[in-house]
């Protein structure tokens, strides 16, 4: 066991740092400024994009690069501790072309894209040229349970007619985004397995049918690329459209979650340092009642907690990433599981505590802090809510305790 | 002791609760579309006015009124199930001229006021016709230690200069708001003790030096009367303008403040009971791997553990009103501290099990819930932060103690 | 509404603590002294006993007493305070007539007993000559649910034979202790619905049959009455020993439990202000890092969250008995679930915090703290644990919500 | 980074598993009983430790053994997950000579002892032949703040003499028990800095003034070794019995925390996943309201939360270990901190879930549950209370952002 960086990696991740402090935190101001006008800021992100690239920062996070492919291919344990860089501006990781939602297209589509899906979706993908969006979550059923999902796709010969309504598409309002790729109920094989009922196709933006019904705010935040809300009405595509085999979308969705889940997990400690040197640095200026906040007892806890509680969720993260390097995604099930729940809940509470240093200046715009705090909490639900990760964590743990049942009687006192 | 609401104030309760349903309750989204487009609401909330001012539901919240000003004098204790009922929808409250600022500073001019402040300021807001905010907090300083604040209140003669930054100056932006009242440090007696130094004077909106800087939104949410930011730069007012004595800013703060609290605290539950109603008619309707959510024992512990923090923080929040009516605020001051600190933190925690329940629903506009949420929040700021009350609470707990220090010696058990 | 004991009260309350102050407090160490050398401290009790009854305070639990039965007939609202007076000295309530479980058999006996029964075991619990416990709780069976009880009453003519195992048969082993009340299934009504099928049945101590297997420590304490595991094997009682009417089980046990949650909830809450007094006391002598611990803000906060929490549960239990009081038992169901698993809570909340004030000292017998606080956890199962309460209030709330379902409908934003 | 035990290790711990399973646990009742009739257990510990000698399983945990010293010589890291498999049996450690607090004072005595406190006291400690205690916490100063320790030791020629009163001097009792080290004021240096007045002296039991006052039961809980009060009542020994230098005793406090943390953290997590296998177990098999426990969702989630609490705890202490081999227990203080902090916190958590699941039989002696939870909540004052580490973190972390200060103003939004 060891736990240390190797020295390779710290190398990458002073040069990411020095990229962050000079190219990206510069330009925060400007790219929020232009959000909030309501224009996508490209104009800050595109230049940023090409410098990425020129210094070798670009699609780190896919560990499955061909040669012919640009990017530096890093394990997912090497990337980690870039996403947490990253994850300090919450638009720095589209620089890299390391955002979701389009690293989890690269990576489904790396994994099964035909010939002609690579040529025309993946390539430009790889390159930063084009964005996409993925539609899974329907607002009409319980996005915890994915059997649930009632958007259907139906065969017409050659073609596919896709009809239903998705929710938290993010990224369709990118003026780069292309495609979006949506999962629904296929009626090829109605007998199969719950599992296996369900497939991907690639939708074009500007499909006939294809409608964007309006950008959804979460916790009344609009990003300018959406978390969208769009309907597929008689939608048609071309059978060579599907990704992968039909039925195929839970194994396809399985794919893209561990090393997304990795990602945001990362991004999301990343917040939480973020927080904490906010919250010490308020501490450390800021008096009430003649004392330093920083030298009051309950501030010092929220600090402390804070440390510990970053530092395990870190390093269950990295073990996770590790597994997954070491033993594959599906080894690393339940592993996902648990930093998914560990990271989400992590970012409100540090958040939280961090606001509270803050005072009245922590709800306002004035500081990052209310958005990462409410972020932290939809992350609760994205990629799965609390509940359904509890489950799967919790009958793991059951049917390890099933198999040796009776083991624990020699515990006990009574004769 | 006795738990039973009065049959008249039931009756008061069921009249308002009707009100709030055929009236107030249908124009909710029409509402929400004008405040959206970045209007005033007013051709939806004046009609409601005239309507409930006709149905004998007005200035509700002030006991002291006279026979020749318009409203039905109640109690604390009688207002405070009414507050409940308005709290339900957030812009409620306006329709019956219980709305904060204006409750507090009709508070404070029905305390203090001039003939000449009575009529010009006092009666329009008693009728309605006008709004006013009140400018107290300072972003600069720590507003946990209210002598912090850093405004100046000079004297020219007959006149007072005021310079200064504020925020969180609600209602600056509403339509018919006519004047702020501003705190400040005044130099007329610069060695009275430290809570003897502030003094607090009307300002017109309009007054020349008095500027709107923005509209701060808190926690992404922009609200159409705003939470404003607004500096006063050589603003300059008659000192007729002063409210009260000079120096006796503290004293009405504090006047103000009873309640106010107790009003901000019954909306609060309010706002709890209707998370209660949604989440529970949510966990009935939605399923997720075949069963209702209402049948999982976690959202069932969600639901029994809200039940029962609710019905406790009403009961305290009743005594600190029944205490106010029959001790007097000062009296109720560690009370309302308490209740404060209570129901901020218990609308932050009910609000997160129903978004819970809702799943990525919750997050969004589509319910009322991640505004409740977040402005439980805030709340937890407004008139003053948690560790301000905790440290009341504490200090007098302790200052009993030390009064029969030795007690508890009988207690222990060695010789 | 109105949050005044009345002027009665107070007198009672005072004229009780002075007793405890002048009476039992004193005698506290040499309980503990006897207790701990293994005799029951008789000879600390039996005198006080004489001395509470001269006083007036005796059965002070028991609104139904007539006339020719000693005692003072207070409402459960009215014994509520000093029942938590009793609370701050663990063993007091018995100096009184007025502790566990023989107040609940006493109430169950003056419910139903025959004349036969009145006399041969009310009439001495009454007067305090006779001990009494309560055979309910089985090892083998989850407590949460009743139904589950093993124990066969099988019917042989004018017979009853009983077989069975149960634990937490507390007093047991009181000196004084002359018979316990056992349920169990009977075989007289197979048929019925399942609460209906159980009896109850008095056996006097020293029947044939009937064991005291041993004494069980809860939180490696043991008590010198015993909360005993005992055994009945094939115990016969002449079918006269039937307590109320056969397969009325269940209705006793429910009639027992209302009034008793309340006496547990208000005791805890009178060792809760006990916990407060000792930390505050702690806080303001103690010393480290050269401030006292009650200059620590992290202090403060225990201290502050401790009283708030008190206050409310408080008022919650006092309302659940006011309710009962005024709308009888069954009308009170839920909300006597709700203050058994709120003072619960609390208990181990606040003697948490005070513990932790008290630095090592406070996992020592030294102070009374580690017995409260273990005792907190063991209410949480006591009369049902935390889930059989949750359940209940969720069920009762999920019942109302279903009423009326739909009526949130206008509180979405979605046209 | 890698995240797995090296095979050598993962070989150890098999082989001690198959011991424990085979030798220590199926002694484990008679232990019990044994100690509960208030004898010292030698008749069942002797010959285990005898075979773990054989075994090559002894003094696993003291990595700088000489190649004359009896015992296995393992770095932290190898030997924390020895202890987590240890910790599941309270009373194991002793069985492989790696029990507290004789492993601290073989760790001091193996750092600075003398060649004659070497022969007369360590060697015999390396062979299991005799016993030791320490003697520093004070019954009446706060221990969080060590400065303040009262016992003086006065020198008078060519002795010392002590004077103070100890508590928690842990295995006074033991039978094999023949010194203890005591920690006190010199009167040496009078005017050194307040970490270096303090020294530490060797005190054979049976020297003259030397007392055990009583074995103090922590949460009721008497141990056969004992918890003793001590007193020293000019007790004189020899200056050569001074361990170290003089005024060195911080020093030598310190030197033993880092490892006994490492341990006592891990033991903790051993017990925390025996109640984790006891919880499964338990609701696999128990039904309430016709389900078994393990379905309700509350239950999986204290078994979800409870994996990824404990899988997160270890992981922390782990690096501890690991930064402790690599660079030293100096630089892995703040690390110490934080894991006796998370592992006290973790345990009293996780256990008071299992116990939740156990229903009343949960706080009884017939499971280990009760124990190891009031046990983990005395860790939470063992070594130092949670307080002094949670200001220990937090004065690191706010070190180290008053270095960077200034640095996150480029986060603010604010132009």
């Amino acid at each position: 066991m060891d736990f240390q960086y190797s020295e390779d990696n710290l190398q990458m991740q002073r040069t990411l740092r020095q990229f962050m402090d000079r190219h990206v935190l510069p330009q925060n101001r400007e790219w929020q400024r232009l959000a909030d006008s309501g224009v996508y800021p490209s104009a800050v992100v595109e230049p940023l994009k090409a410098l990425a690239k020129e210094a070798g920062l670009w699609n780190l996070f896919l560990p499955g690069l061909r040669d012919d492919e640009p990017g530096t291919r890093l394990s997912n344990m090497a990337y980690a501790p870039l996403a947490e860089i990253m994850g300090r501006i919450p638009w720095a990781s589209e620089v890299f072309n390391c955002n979701a939602p389009d690293t989890g297209n690269m990576e489904m589509l790396h994994l099964c894209a035909t010939p002609d899906q690579r040529e025309r979706w993946l390539d430009p993908l790889l390159s930063g040229e084009i964005r996409s969006c993925f539609s899974m979550t329907e607002p009409d059923v319980a996005s915890s349970d994915a059997t649930n999902i009632q958007t259907t796709i139906r065969r017409e010969g050659d073609e596919y007619v896709i009809n239903g309504r998705k929710w938290f598409s993010t990224g369709a309002l990118h003026p780069l985004c292309r495609f979006t790729i949506v999962m629904g109920v296929s009626d090829e094989s109605p007998d199969a397995p719950a599992h296996q009922r369900h497939s991907m196709v690639i939708v074009p933006i500007g499909t006939p049918g294809f409608e964007i019904v309006r950008n959804v705010a979460i916790m009344h935040h609009h990003t300018p690329e959406g978390h969208c809300e769009v309907t597929f009405n008689n939608v048609r595509v071309p059978v060579s459209h599907r990704l992968g085999e039909e039925g195929a979308g839970f194994a396809l969705a399985q794919a893209r979650l561990g090393p997304g889940r990795v990602h945001h997990c990362m991004r999301s400690i990343g917040q939480c340092e973020l927080a904490m040197e906010l919250m010490c640095e308020r501490a450390l200026t800021r008096k009430a009642f003649g004392k330093h906040l920083s030298d009051y007892a309950n501030v010092q806890d929220w600090i402390a907690h804070s440390r510990v509680e970053i530092d395990q969720a870190r390093l269950l993260v990295l073990r996770a990433a590790w597994l997954m390097d070491t033993h594959g995604n599906k080894a690393a099930r339940i592993d996902v599981s648990a930093i998914k729940l560990v990271a989400a809940l992590l970012q409100t509470r540090v958040l939280d505590r961090a606001m509270q240093v803050f005072g009245a200046m922590g709800i306002t715009p004035d500081t990052p802090l209310s958005f990462l705090w409410t972020w932290g909490r939809a992350m609760r639900f994205f990629d799965g809510p609390d509940e359904v990760h509890l489950r799967a964590i919790a009958r793991h743990e059951l049917g390890r305790a099933r198999e040796s049942l009776g083991s624990t009687a020699a515990y006990y006192n009574l004769a």
